[in-house]
């Protein structure tokens, strides 16, 4: 096993490395949870040593996406800026010592609403170098979840949604935690919550209150209120993001249990999805980058 | 200065208490840190003695609002159901030792939609004993804001929002922290999110990352997210609480800082407001609930 080069998908809390051949295929798989949150610019080189100086022998090109090319990662990969290019041809090289060259893969902005990503941008590149001239809409949920509209290779427009969060912080640290089961599920209820928020936006407000006042009142049970608090947000995010699912081609990037709710959900606006891995359309992504790399003069 | 009686606002995080002299003046006043929260059942008359043993040597009958009437409370004062009488008959006396006698005024709950008060019941007791025959709306801003129909001396129905508890989880605890000021103001910010969102409730989960992107993408400043965040829960509860407000008598009872937003909000919508003091309306309140003790066989 030689390890041509190296392919680092490096968010805010861990780092995912995968140690990969000259014809293109993985021949190892590392983590690590030195994350970028916990970094400063000088010590990303010596996590990376750290985790693959055996690789690092023979590798001596590392392409990383993530939050490492944030304003407070390794170094500041600036946004590229919607519309533009789905694989960009824009990386920014880290500051490193000796004959390691790390290209980093900047993210996306859009002016008009203000939106970011960083990251995103790489499994979409994924998904397109695996689907080659894919047209429509991919959804990729998760903590802030994306709707991207992509058409000729490019991101045209995208907008970001906190639904994860909000469904973190409500579960956990409002008034609402006493009323939440950690885990479980009620379909009925997700479905019911859904469909309620999606017809008339505007209860939101008024529905999440309600979920701890039904335990006090009527004894709801927890993983019902759970299920009906997933489903008042994602409702309230599809309410919101009508304009790129409604009748489109969509795609769905993610893990199986975050996007299962999408998933449902879009079923029941009568959207059927393409499914895709989210870690293996990081790692397509940056070899479609790696790809560019070798191509450009 | 002989107290005659105690007036008791127990929350959860503090207590507040009021000697009161036969004539019904404030002859005292006091307050502890020692909420419900931290408390258990049998602790409370400790915390009373420790805080009020002079005046508890004229003063044996304590009047007492708010959570300490919860389940986990002192003694639990359980939910009277709307509609139901703006002030109580039915106080529950807590366990005591001695020849002190505390009573405690209960909640009031709603069947459908579930619903619940504890402590705001009294400030609408108090309102409504210094402004009898009072008919309309009565809105109670704080962390979980209520909305309450009081009509014929009887609370009608109600219905709480979430909104300060999510202003404060979002400002503080989630990825919007880093774009929103701990303090200031901008009222255009203000008045264009609460616009924006009660034109167009369904937008509200696509505005909220926008307030992070704003200043990433624009350098927006961290004061006019605040603000905006700000119009845009507010929004998001006046959307929802329309049938309340919505050509209504509106009174609003709650600290200045906190009220004035919503004075700000619903002056946009054409309705201007009656104002009462939260702590003054608490104390008319339980004023109002011992002189029916008092008249009680």
């Amino acid at each position: 096993m030689t390890p041509a080069w190296l392919a680092a998908d490096w968010g805010t809390s861990n780092m995912r490395l995968w140690a990969m051949d000259a014809s293109g295929a993985v021949v190892g798989e590392r983590t690590s949870d030195k994350g970028m949150g916990q970094l400063a610019p000088d010590q990303f080189e010596a996590v990376l040593r750290d985790v693959a100086d055996d690789w690092l022998a023979t590798a001596k090109t590392v392409v990383a996406c993530g939050m490492v090319g944030s304003r407070q990662g390794w170094v500041e990969a600036p946004y590229q800026t919607a519309p533009c290019a789905v694989c960009p041809r824009t990386m920014v090289k880290a500051p490193t010592t000796g004959d390691l060259t790390v290209h980093v893969i900047p993210g996306i902005r859009q002016t008009s609403p203000a939106d970011v990503m960083r990251g995103e941008e790489t499994q979409i590149a994924g998904f397109l170098a695996q689907n080659p001239g894919w047209d429509g809409i991919i959804c990729l949920p998760g903590t802030h979840t994306k709707w991207v509209h992509v058409s000729a290779d490019e991101v045209v427009s995208f907008q970001t949604f906190m639904t994860g969060e909000m469904f973190a912080l409500l579960t956990k640290d409002s008034v609402l935690r006493h009323s939440i089961a950690p885990s479980g599920w009620n379909e009925d209820a997700f479905a019911d919550a859904l469909s309620r928020i999606l017809s008339k936006p505007e209860a939101l407000a008024g529905r999440l209150f309600s979920l701890r006042a039904g335990q006090l009142v009527h004894g709801t049970d927890t993983i019902t209120a759970r299920s009906e608090l997933s489903g008042l947000l994602i409702g309230a995010e599809l309410a919101a993001a009508k304009p790129y699912w409604l009748g489109q081609n969509v795609a769905l990037i993610g893990a199986d249990a975050v996007s299962a709710p999408y998933i449902t959900a879009l079923a029941a606006q009568g959207v059927t999805v393409a499914r895709a891995d989210a870690t293996q359309m990081t790692l397509a992504g940056i070899k479609a980058a790696h790809a560019l790399l070798e191509t450009t003069p």
